[in-house]
């Protein structure tokens, strides 16, 4: 007579490198997490320092959901960057300073089990698809404002691509014609006017002015204490001209999100990332308001506009997800 | 012994629906055209009358093609309007005046063959994807500048669509901030500054205001009179101002073809209809040169701008192939 053998079935390990932070979390079959490790990023030490704290985070990960590198079918790795998704290479990353590197060929000699890159937005939105704000959408537009802003889209349950890259690029859309340097190289890009570092910058400028009273407070002209918890502190302490910028770029990511919707017809549109977080009813309220002399009305009335569910696990249930895809008995 | 039968294949009608005239054609099973019917549209007599013109141009494409009704395994219908893809039902459509009308319901009473309704720029734009300019495209979209400025997309060989409706609405991305009113309600579209229309009606103005001396010859201050191959004409002869209204418009095309590059990362842009038939070069040039400031450089460097090379057999040939698609034997 055979043993009996407790079936565990196949694990997943999603992956999420963020400029600041990395998230390693290991999933079962059903995507119900094992394991998990964060460690910081600390990019300025380099490609090598970064990529023996990505080794530990997955080592770590393993441990503690108690599961061996044997029993994992994939690995999902969310990536903050331009990427080679068919030779798996990173082509830039401005955050990390990385610049082609064999990503997936380090992770393929460090690991026993087959790895995935996808772009991080990718993976977010893939995420909140799957498990999250996005359930159940035919066509799904993920818009994610941050120190840029990110988008994408899942049509028909799969990722909107290019060729080797990502797509899907909302915050480049053009957006004004006599507009500021954009960092891919362009001026007027919806980046220069409604991401985090855009309201940033005007923030400081207005503080320098002697205005926003509140946030001179809280933050100060230095760009990077201003954060998405900050601004939202000084707007419910009633800083006029905090909430001003924030709505108005707010208003300005919903005409970007407006072209988005003229040309896929979603039904769904999540808005995540720190800002959405920490002001969730403000940028429902002013994105739909920019949306609405910009869409089509038929368009606008078939969309569901809601804000991203799952946090900072999206990222890391999308890639595991993706991964599952990829390697198979993703469903 | 069983007696031996002529085998024909399949057979498939191509319907093409314009405000001014309509084209029947019926292909054979690998959608080589057998014969054909031209009629004008006369959408001013109503709808019966229009519906009957119709009947009588499949019946003429058919006898033309020496093809039985039973012969035919499906009729593929590109229209020009608004339609509710999954009921068969023409919304509206400005240029026939015609609204909530059961045209797939009249089509299943008049023929033994199932048909399909389709927006006619999307069969245009399948058309070329399977036959013309567009062939071997992962990702391609078509801009058809015309009364009006169609858009499409065929990604993975599918056509990117609505819930119910058709989408990529390239036309009315919002391109100005302070710009006209458009047809669909909204102001600053991408066609109230770049669509045939759009360039009528400001040559027309110029040669009110004294300008375009050539063009007045040619055409005078009507709209209706100021199309396509006129312009090309007085291009041709030297109509400077005429020359600078075309290349603005062209260039303000190419940066709502950008947004459709920043986000799908297609490999082929195809540009079709009148004005681009009449004046190839210089639309792609002056797209091109419109794309540059306002689309992502890596983007850029992958896509391909071409002019559509089916002219009226586009509509047809995508019509039939997506009937083909819907009722088996596509490929």
């Amino acid at each position: 007579m055979p043993k009996l053998r407790k079936r565990r079935g196949k694990c997943w390990i999603g992956f999420d490198l963020g400029g600041t932070k990395m998230l390693a979390t290991v999933f079962d079959a059903e995507f119900h997490p094992l394991g998990t490790s964060r460690q910081k990023t600390k990019g300025l030490y380099g490609v090598k320092a970064v990529l023996g704290r990505i080794q530990q985070a997955i080592e770590n990960a393993l441990e503690d959901a108690h599961v061996k590198p044997s029993q994992i079918a994939g690995l999902g790795f969310g990536f903050p960057g331009s990427l080679d998704l068919t030779r798996g290479v990173v082509l830039s990353a401005p955050n990390l300073g990385w610049r082609n590197v064999t990503l997936k060929r380090w992770l393929d000699k460090h690991f026993s089990f087959p790895s995935l890159l996808v772009n991080d937005v990718d993976a977010g939105a893939y995420g909140e698809y799957r498990f999250g704000a996005g359930r159940g959408a035919r066509c799904l537009v993920g818009v994610f404002p941050g120190t840029g802003i990110g988008g994408a889209c899942i049509y028909d349950g799969r990722l909107i691509r290019g060729a080797t890259t990502s797509a899907f690029e909302i915050g480049h859309l053009k957006v004004q014609s006599n507009g500021r340097l954009c960092g891919c190289g362009k001026f007027g890009c919806l980046e220069t006017v409604a991401s985090r570092l855009a309201i940033a910058s005007e923030v400081a400028a207005a503080i320098y002015r002697g205005e926003a009273e509140v946030m001179r407070e809280l933050a100060g002209t230095d760009l990077s204490s201003i954060k998405s918890a900050v601004l939202a502190a000084a707007i419910k302490k009633g800083d006029a001209t905090v909430n001003a910028i924030v709505r108005n770029a707010a208003r300005l990511l919903g005409s970007g999100v407006a072209a988005a919707v003229n040309l896929m017809a979603p039904d769904r549109v999540v808005l995540g990332g720190g800002l959405v977080e920490a002001m969730p009813k403000l940028y429902l309220e002013e994105v739909r308001r920019g949306m609405e002399p910009a869409a089509l009305t038929p368009f606008l009335h078939d969309v569901r506009l809601v804000a991203a569910a799952l946090g900072d696990d999206a990222g890391v249930l999308g890639a595991a997800a993706l991964a599952a895809e990829e390697f198979g008995g993703g469903r």
